[in-house]
């Protein structure tokens, strides 16, 4: 398969279900509106929800029963990104190479923005069709709210809140990246399964999947915000290093790290050699996850 | 019946369930659960989770059976109050005549706490027991997601926003505040219904009721806020004015205000009229929500 084209497709896909999804900016409240597309609708590279259909399916499931599930994903991870780049958090003024949602809608809409993100990411979940059974959406839900609760990602991003300036351990970093970046891609790929019907088997070896490229993702984050070109990541390079954050590579150095992210990768591969040919997009996109530029 | 021992035992019952949904503070990020716990369960007087529980009894459900959606409904207000206090929105120091969150906490941990009490909700109401149809259940979480989101509840709090230090007409302040408080409020008493089971005709009365309190509780709020004493309230009075915010006084003046309030409610208990006794407590709590000081 060409995991380009592949991806392009799911892309599009996965675009046109958020803008339906989405109020028009024309709905009042507009600024709130506009907010909200233009950070959910921003050129992200849709990887979450991509795993979440590519799970559906390998599961055995069908790609329009996952997609309300998928964006429910892609919309927890922009709200995630809209508050984290608020003042009281990184205070960070470009995302994915424009100004951030604060600078450009005011530092009160953005928060808002990121809440009627979130909000609207378990409205779409809700709206699975029903050809999926009722239970399966409610574990779904629940999954879905638990990795980005307190006990994954917002915690995750508290514990890093905490961590800063002062000295972590090895351990420690792996537990903030755990939860701040790995609990939602794992969470992606696990919703896939749930809402694709995997049996218990199959649903097992796709989060051991997903734990593993969660882990490969965070690691070559950690990797391109140090090394990265400013212009390619369309962020600030280095400016965790800048606000003394826990990274793998400052704890570890880069070779360690680099070394561990493959391992991870591999780690997931291997978890799905039950599967055969079905898994070939997931195994495609764990060697995508760690082979972006760094 | 007596309304006083009747809420206190709903208040108990509420806070019990709340305390054992939300982390505990010695779990990491301690700072996160403690900022959680801080703010929702800081005394209030539950009137939300209250509604859900009556409405589901009134349509024929079982106290036990709604209180998740109970519980889902109090977070979401719990996580409104913590974000609307916030330096870029209302900037309040004081909430039920404690410090708010981020005088606390620091701003960082109350938007992530506020965050967090928000994805509680969701994880809440789909823990919702299982003698409860599992259809039943997405609705609900649907129409909590969709009153609380930008249709609803962050929608009022966008254009209460954009309306700030603009000329407004009554209508622009009647739908701020129908989305601001009267969309939770409306939504607290559907969700039970909904969880309750209540047939097609008993959930339409109960959401007319809904509507009607809802609409009452929000005048009745701002004539508090322009006329009440600020340490029983235990924030700012006339704070609203100050920033120039649309309230009902401040448009078509306070006795205006207060028929409005009167009829409000009035209609709320009208709606009730083929329920009986099973519909009691709706009734005095439409009372109350009338004769709140002011």
């Amino acid at each position: 398969m060409n995991l380009k084209d592949y991806l392009k497709t799911r892309q599009e896909l996965i675009n046109n279900a958020l803008s339906r999804l989405l109020p028009p900016e024309s709905e009042l409240p507009e600024s709130l509106h506009t907010a909200m597309r233009y950070s959910a609708l921003d050129g992200g590279k849709r990887i979450r929800p991509i795993l979440t259909l590519a799970a559906a399916e390998t599961g055995g499931g069908k790609v329009e029963d996952a997609l309300p599930a998928a964006c429910a994903v892609e919309l927890v991870h922009a709200f995630s990104l809209v508050h984290d780049d608020l003042p009281c958090m990184d205070n960070d003024d470009f995302r994915r190479g424009k100004p951030t949602s604060h600078k450009v809608f005011g530092e009160a809409t953005a928060l808002l923005a990121g809440d009627a993100l979130l909000i609207l990411a378990f409205e779409a979940i809700a709206q699975t069709p029903s050809s999926v059974p009722r239970k399966a959406v409610l574990d779904a839900v629940q999954l879905l709210a638990s990795a980005a609760g307190s006990a994954g990602m917002t915690g995750g991003q508290a514990l890093d809140v905490e961590a800063e300036g002062k000295q972590v351990t090895p351990a420690e970093v792996e537990q903030i990246h755990r939860r701040k970046t790995g609990a939602l891609l794992e969470a992606a790929v696990v919703v896939g399964a749930i809402v694709g019907a995997a049996d218990e088997a199959a649903g097992d070896a796709l989060s051991e999947y997903g734990r593993g490229i969660g882990l490969a993702f965070q690691i070559v984050d950690d990797l391109l915000d140090l090394t990265g070109d400013q212009e390619r990541l369309g962020k600030t390079v280095g400016s965790d290093l800048k606000r003394d954050k826990a990274t793998y590579p400052s704890v570890m150095g880069v070779a360690e790290s680099k070394r561990l992210a493959a391992e991870a990768a591999n780690h997931a591969v291997e978890a799905l050699a039950s599967f055969g040919e079905a898994a070939e997009p997931l195994r495609l996109i764990a060697r995508l996850i760690l082979e972006r530029d760094y």
